[in-house]
């Protein structure tokens, strides 16, 4: 029989944890026991987990006894906090949060792409920023035809990005517009309903903001790749809980569209998405709840002889976050079956 | 006494027939007489201009008799219906439409850009596509300090550049979600409310939809440089009147941030909102019912030693439409005074 393993899901209440639950579940990840951790106000609650109900603990330093594998989205400073519990405790760290992904020890995974870096752990896993996940998983089968040097993107982001209250901030200024009453922006810094803005993280001295970095340092990362430049520009639309993504990109060679299509219709987590007579096209509304990321639009770049472009849609909560930790587990998991 | 004219405006019900209506009032234009012209449904309204209610009548071959001046926004067929009747009058028709932007001889004309084109029409002025007026509007002050090789663009475009249903639609179908009844697209043919979707033209060939080609197209005649590359990604998201558009550009040579933004701070028709610390940028909300296009995120291009990136953001029914054909009409105003 299989190995079973004790589970714990820190930050359980929050828009990701709870698709943490429902991935482990509906991806039958091997789970003996699992623990439900969150923070004091939320103790009291409970979840349910394949018909069980569950009840939520406070996470303290005694919470990782027992534990093999800790899937953690309670926000990078708890991640910080109770990093050392946790790894100490013996459990291995699967982190949703930005904490220690560009820590040199710590491996920045994405099953599709470098699962082996897993193996490679000291007790940390980093679950890599939700934008740099689904356009990752959409180019890495093209950098197998050729490396990629150059990526231009622009992010078409949604609410969930900013979790739960983000995805109710979105509904109720969009209820209040429709009725006529004053919209009050309460999590993000500006009206969302019917409008756009640019990514709410600090801009640095080079004039990009931390999202847009993540996306420039994560990917060279993930790819092994120092020489991989990025160009992006990150901004939130008024979307539920996939984000989208116009990429451009310069390869060493030429890679024509139909060979691109071919490698991407073989890739894992790749579901093509590409009807010139209908345009139809990689949309939010399709990729909500679905594992993979939608890739479509693939065409010659016009400015680059040695360019393509392509427009990718992903769920945030999926394959951005709670479906990426969940993976990685199952890597683990599959050395020791 | 400066000259005075007789103006008609040629789809005068339409939401961008509307706003040429404010804005001759709004800027003063030297309206001698105004005939509004529209489908014969429309016969029986009334639209006020400068507190008179004017009468809606059915556009004919004999509309155009007396006037010096139509401004044209009933679509590229009814455009190519009436041009030879109204060019034949004697006025000149400055045409919204598609119709006739890429004909040798019918200048394209964006005011701040190539004003000196108007006076070569041969009766017909076009006005060119919202999304290419907008961008060229940012870009032009940059060309200015070094030719332009390579232009990267990604849209966010909203509801209005498929007129007032199209903006009813979106306001229609994100009230029907929020109140959860069934939503059932109409005027575009995708979900709206909360979504997006790659622009609904026709693709050609090269994977390319005519949205997108009138950017490739549009900004070489505009510009006069036939060696301007564009790739473009037209994408509509659930915004009512303001575009918005992520651009990178590479250019002969290196231009500094700091260069760029004092050209663009003394640019015609452009609003710099760029306030890092805030994380301030162009919005929709705040480049709606406004004149100037909002540029901001001014910034090196990571990923190419002589580029810059920047985000714009216009409206579409004034600089991309209405506004931008009253201004040719007072380039023409300006030669007569």
């Amino acid at each position: 029989m299989s190995k079973m393993y004790n589970v714990a899901v820190a930050g359980a209440t929050g828009a990701v944890g709870l698709e943490m639950l429902k991935t482990l579940e509906k991806r039958n990840f091997p789970v003996k026991s699992l623990r439900l951790l969150a923070s004091a106000r939320s103790v009291g609650k409970q979840l349910e987990f394949k018909g069980e109900k569950i009840p939520v603990e406070e996470m303290t330093n005694d919470s990782f006894k027992g534990i093999d594998i800790a899937l953690f989205s309670a926000g990078a400073s708890r991640s910080k906090d109770f990093a050392k519990a946790c790894v100490e405790s013996g459990a291995v760290m699967i982190d949703n949060s930005s904490a220690f992904r560009m820590v040199p020890d710590v491996p920045l995974v994405v099953p599709e792409i470098n699962p082996e870096d897993a193996f490679q752990h000291k007790g940390i896993i980093a679950n890599p920023n939700c934008t740099t996940i689904i356009m990752l998983v959409a180019l890495n089968p093209l950098y197998k035809l050729s490396p990629i040097r150059r990526i231009i993107v622009s992010t078409y982001q949604c609410s969930s990005g900013a979790g739960q209250k983000g995805m109710n901030e979105l509904l109720t200024q969009t209820a209040d517009y429709v009725n006529g009453r004053p919209i009050v922006p309460q999590v993000f810094p500006f009206q969302y309903a019917f409008n756009l803005f640019s990514h709410n993280t600090a801009i640095g001295p080079n004039g990009y903001n931390e999202e847009e970095m993540k996306m420039v340092n994560e990917t060279r990362k993930i790819m092994h790749d120092a020489n991989i430049s990025v160009c992006p520009t990150c901004i939130r639309i008024p979307t539920i809980r996939s984000h989208a993504e116009a990429i451009t990109i310069e390869q060493e060679r030429k890679v024509s569209v139909e060979e691109a299509l071919a490698a991407l219709a073989k890739a894992p987590g790749v579901k093509i998405v590409n009807d010139a007579a209908t345009n139809h096209f990689p949309m939010p509304i399709e990729s909500n709840d679905q594992y993979d990321v939608l890739v479509g639009r693939v065409r010659d770049d016009l400015s680059c002889p040695k360019g393509l472009a392509l427009f990718v849609c992903g769920d945030q909560l999926l394959k951005g976050a709670a479906q990426n930790a969940v993976q990685i587990a199952e890597v683990l998991a599959s050395r020791n079956a």
